[in-house]
């Protein structure tokens, strides 16, 4: 295990009805406040009017609605302006991972001289921030209890990240119910973000870090176990309530900290989603099996027979390779079964800009020295080619 | 899962060397600081004088040496009277858990105008406290990372707890290295500790708690794989490392929040603990598969056959009260194993105040209606008998 910090701040206020507390919470903060929200999803479930309601006229609320799916930066540099303009005193961020993420990057960008894609170059910039308060929509990318924040520069076509202490949220509200009206599609993104998180930290060069592992496997295991029910019934409270703690947990430093080393396919799929839009949860989902499989060798049998073990239940066999291959399999067979779409073709990718993203995973990622499996440009490309495929096993 | 708030503000300073960063840790608080400590250890160890040298002319050091191992109410009013004198500004920790449970007490004490063994009898008129940080050096209570004290009143036998969030260490250093010279029977007392607290918690009535569960199953796993190898190798970091984050872990929140009601052992093992002053940890080994085993039914089978597949890896069996059995015999086992004294006599106490001590029990703890199985008196003293004798499987 290595040397690490660990501090989990956020005020986290879980379960039905938490949303009550709302007026309390941000008054400790102030009057004015920036609410942040995407698309017209708070307004069809309800959210958006019961928020208006219990702040009433105790606050002065000021609204940016429309944050992107993959948040540009020319919605943060709007919201920052917006809080300069009318010397907001905290941010409400309302949504999942997006609305989130551009919530952070305006907290940071409020008190910062230059343009907020800079925090993508280097995070030390991000010198104070807004408070943040947040009310969760969806169980997926963590965000919610955490420092980062990924942003999306169309005119660049990068989607880079940042992270900082001072982003991490003040207070979130975790009510499940709220996640009740999540559709299909965004709870299998969600899932296979959470999924991601917690395979990204799991294979992972750092040897005996079996308590971050142990939590890693428990989490995957409450994910494999619930999104099924979630699924079927979408108002299954302990389903829903699983899902979204465990999408907390899996990114706020538990199953990552006393680990080195950086996330390979994030790396990759962040190519995919600034080139082509598309879901990240689902672009993950793709990419993780074939990257599994392309990395699976003698020097890594053993963790995936393990990840086999512990989180598919798979009985003890004395070939580790083959424990290890079926954990592949049913990790690709699992996101088909929950009705992902896992070739690039259905996610409208083909293969013309395959080598250009390829180029560009190992110019935004150190994947070649830094990775669980050291990966070069051929490598990626080799993923890429394979997720245009079905799997055979 | 039930509603809670979940909120780990204490900043975990991790690993090796973490001890250079006292002096600037504590700048932030000010210049008085009262150290606080047990026995000698650190003294041959050589912490203290470290601290001493790390410290130098930069602060007004006070200290409050001998804090006993079920810390005293006595010790905790000379603490707050130090506090007051000397006008400190933040309270150091340098120990394990006695030593910060003592503390708490005392940075509470400091604002309080009664007797601090009130708080034991309502939490709430703890309403402001001094900033803790501490120095740990054992694993075993979680109190490094969490708001829970428990104090022994001598004079009237009792062992009696309160927890609050002002009392939550700021900051806490956990370098592995400081563990290496705990002795064995201590290594022994501090993981039978951890694995009572993850044993509470899973051992409960609320459904639906698959995260908090599979965190719990990771970090008893973890517990059971270091610890003998804590015991034969006290140097080995790893080994150390893990049992340390996982003690923090074990009762900072995650593996209790989102469920209810009550713990049985620790309440039986309080009053052992205030009869006769034995080592927590220990008696909690003594009470713990005896427990199990009185407690073990149709009802109760498949949780414990669970814990059994899951932490020991027992097969799975259709015969589901025959794995529980096993997980029982095995939680027994393993104790004895690793060197536990097993039974009351090993550690001086006979059958003479077992009724007192199981009518104390019920008077303290509503173990009838709370528990995770409804315990009165009389279960109470056939646990306690059974825990005189060897068990037999």
């Amino acid at each position: 295990m290595e040397n690490f910090n660990f501090k989990a701040e956020t005020n986290i206020l879980f379960g039905k009805g938490q949303v009550d507390k709302l007026p309390n919470v941000l008054s400790s903060f102030g009057k004015n406040v920036l609410l942040v929200y995407g698309g017209g999803s708070i307004k069809r479930s309800g959210l958006y009017d019961k928020i208006n309601q219990l702040l009433g006229d105790d606050f002065n609320l000021f609204e940016l609605p429309g944050v992107e799916p993959n948040p540009r930066i020319e919605t943060v540099r709007k919201g920052a302006a917006l809080c300069k303009e009318h010397n907001i005193d905290v941010c409400l961020a309302v949504g999942g991972g997006s609305t989130i993420d551009c919530t952070k990057a305006i907290a940071a960008a409020r008190f910062y001289q230059g343009d907020p894609w800079d925090f993508t170059q280097d995070s030390r910039l991000v010198k104070e921030a807004l408070p943040i308060v947040t009310i969760l929509t969806i169980a997926a990318t963590g965000s919610e209890m955490n420092g980062g924040s990924v942003l999306t520069n169309v005119e660049t076509k990068e989607k880079l990240s940042f992270g900082s202490r001072k982003v991490v949220p003040k207070v979130s509200i975790l009510d499940p119910t709220l996640t009740f009206s999540v559709p299909t599609y965004q709870t299998l993104a969600g899932s296979s973000d959470i999924l991601s998180h917690l395979f990204e930290n799991y294979f992972n060069k750092t040897p005996n870090t079996m308590v971050q592992d142990g939590i890693a496997e428990g989490l995957m295991r409450t994910v494999y176990h619930y999104t099924p029910l979630a699924l079927k019934n979408p108002e299954d409270y302990d389903a829903r309530a699983n899902l979204m703690w465990a999408s907390s947990l899996a990114l706020n430093g538990l199953t990552g900290s006393g680990k080195s080393g950086i996330w390979s396919c994030h790396g990759m799929e962040h190519e995919l989603s600034a080139y082509y839009d598309i879901t990240h949860g689902i672009g993950l989902a793709i990419i993780t099996p074939r990257w599994m499989q392309h990395i699976l060798s003698e020097e890594t049998a053993e963790r995936f027979a393990m990840f086999g073990r512990r989180v598919f239940d798979l009985e003890k066999d004395d070939d580790m390779m083959k424990t290890a291959q079926k954990a592949i399999e049913l990790t690709y067979e699992t996101f088909k079964e929950w009705g992902v779409p896992m070739t690039l073709g259905e996610v409208g990718i083909d293969n013309k800009l395959l080598e250009e993203m390829a180029e560009q995973t190992i110019k935004h990622k150190d994947l070649a020295t830094e990775a669980y499996v050291s990966l070069d440009k051929e490598d990626v490309l080799a993923i890429f080619e394979a997720s245009l495929e079905e799997m055979n096993f």
